[in-house]
């Protein structure tokens, strides 16, 4: 069984962006770690503003990552107005961009604007024990009365990954799942 | 195949409410029609209020109904504060209530507010083609990126039915589905 972690809306932002928001030198501060070892939800958060309407209170994702990414939910890219693509984290060529503020500036980013493709972490440990290798697509069977078994699941290996199944605001309600649920992996 | 219908936060009133919510002998008028014979959506709409916030502009669907309901997603219930539990709708004993407001006056319902168990409308040929009961737990199974298997599945069988799944926007969010859009009945 895997255990399954509800991701809100957050962003990543790069050190330049963080800069720009937040002002020079700035340094996120640990709200509490998540799942991935070294990987945090920040104290801080921004406002995102798209053609249609605004989001405030969006959690920063620390450490800084090399490229600023927004992952939203579709119910989000609707209140926000823009056109969200389902992508993989870090695939971001050709996304959307989007306005952000925070406290000491605001930027315009061209691209990195998801819908995060569900996924498993998991470490090359656990690959070996489901018998699947990274960037496989499998499926995974949920439980109780909103059960489904969700397809075109990607797994992720990787010796720093914790074994999580990520999936969306909208994936959990959906499937009537919370943080700390398990799901059962199908080949 | 099945046609999917996706159902946004809706409300039904009963004639009483609606006289209340409107002035006495209030008509609804028809905004346009559903895909279930005779049933429509309304021009009109109410605001919700819940113990945590407020939803303006849930639609009202007619004709009126001997109960008053209300069908969120769980995405608003989270927003409302309601705890509001997956039933088929009309099946509201024991359910929350919620407070509405309408232009000529505001109502405290003590029941009615759902999150409608996905099901299948279909007529008595429908069912015996896909080999089917009235009452029957299908899986549904749909297509593309996000493409999953919807179990828990309620078929619903009736001469007044027209063809059609309904899913909420959670669970159309989730599939990356939208009304129109085909999906298959397996057994």
């Amino acid at each position: 069984m895997i255990p399954v972690g509800v991701s809100n809306r957050h962003i990543h932002l790069s050190q330049e962006h963080l800069a720009q928001l937040f002002g020079p030198q700035f340094e996120l501060t640990v709200l509490k770690g998540l799942s991935q070892p070294g990987q945090f939800a920040a104290n801080e958060t921004v406002t995102v503003e798209g053609p249609k309407g605004t989001i405030e209170n969006v959690r920063i994702l620390g450490p800084a990552r090399p490229m600023t990414q927004l992952e939203i939910s579709k119910t989000d890219s609707f209140k926000l107005g823009i056109n969200a693509p389902v992508r993989l984290s870090g695939d971001i060529e050709g996304t959307p961009g989007i306005i952000i503020h925070g406290p000491k500036g605001t930027i315009t980013v061209d691209k990195g604007v998801i819908i995060a493709k569900r996924h498993i972490h998991m470490a090359p440990s656990d690959a070996e024990k489901f018998g699947v290798k990274d960037n496989q697509v499998v499926k995974v069977k949920t439980f109780g009365e909103r059960a489904l078994i969700f397809d075109e699941v990607v797994v992720r290996v990787n010796e720093k990954f914790a074994l999580d199944m990520h999936i969306d605001t909208d994936e959990a309600n959906a499937a009537g799942l919370k943080t700390g649920d398990h799901v059962e992996l199908l080949l």
